[in-house]
């Protein structure tokens, strides 16, 4: 059947992440860099459809800065997002559980 | 509130999309490397949990071959998925509509 | 037989530019988000070896902003970028010539 | 100066390098998707002008399979390139080198 509008916007929450994740991960980041990259990541998503605010933190002290840089993934940052579709607000977040970057939809509701 | 198990199936299906198109976006191709890129991709994404079946199609007669090969880029591709979370199954396509690679939910339902 | 140095840091330009190139193609951007990604995509390339200054400059009049944003290709940037390596200097540029993103060397020399 | 013809050799091969790499760092990746994922690398970037042949090889056995799959990066691979310019041919590959992806030129000659 067709989805409602709340897996719609759920959806959307997820392409986001999706989107997030894989255009970054791979990125060369150290702690000199990293301000200037949560700023684009940010920018860069919000400029999808029905994504309203991207919040992302690198963990600048968990960079392994043994060869002066290293690359992005999921280990070495934080993300919250909100995504409004219709009356629907979805707020998501990625954190580290169990070695993984684990995506999670954090709230659902009509506003 | 917490979301229910089949607005957490759209929120994973939705991730495949984001991964599938922004990790290989970008990528060279041609008519000759098409179909090694089809396999990749859908092998890829179905590597990612609750994925159970993608479907990638590079549309090689819409390919530019000015300069031999070009970038991929949702104008070249046609893709179906399908997503297996607890009892729900999600059917989602992505194709062009308007000069945009447009992402979408299809079918919801318990099995 | 071995590469000189002046041939390995040619070596190194090259790999600047496909790095910057593949890492952020398909990056969601709009003239409002093209400030904070050409700062990230400096300071990202930046980070690696031998590489001194990089210049990207989005062309924000081209982008296509039909559905308010785009995805990064090469027609909408030039790229400027100075490598050290050893004694030797090369300096590199990338612009769109006859539709294609050319990625050249401009100048090698020792200091 | 002008680069040489030698130097612009290793310039596109540096290219390829980046490319590879910073395109399909960051895929997901399992033993099963493994040989997929090699052939996909290796055709597109043959794709690139100059680049006469690539073998990736994904070191199936260092994958860590904790989560099924894992994502792509330098540790999980090796990769040989050959370049043809003009008269010039480059050998190059990457292995990694005290846990950094080593991308280095084997040899350059005329032919």
């Amino acid at each position: 059947m067709d989805p409602t509008e709340r897996e719609v916007a759920c959806f959307e929450a997820g392409i986001k992440f999706g989107t997030l994740y894989h255009q970054f991960a791979g990125t060369p980041v150290s702690p000199e860099s990293a301000a200037s990259l949560e700023r684009a990541m940010e920018a860069a998503v919000e400029n999808q459809p029905h994504c309203t605010a991207v919040d992302v933190a690198i963990l600048v002290d968990e960079l392994d800065t043994t060869h002066d840089y290293t690359e992005l993934t999921g280990r070495y940052m934080e993300v919250h997002m909100r995504i409004d579709y219709g009356e629907t607000v979805v707020r998501t977040e990625m954190r580290m559980e169990d070695g993984y970057p684990m995506m999670r939809v954090v709230d659902v509701h009509e506003e």
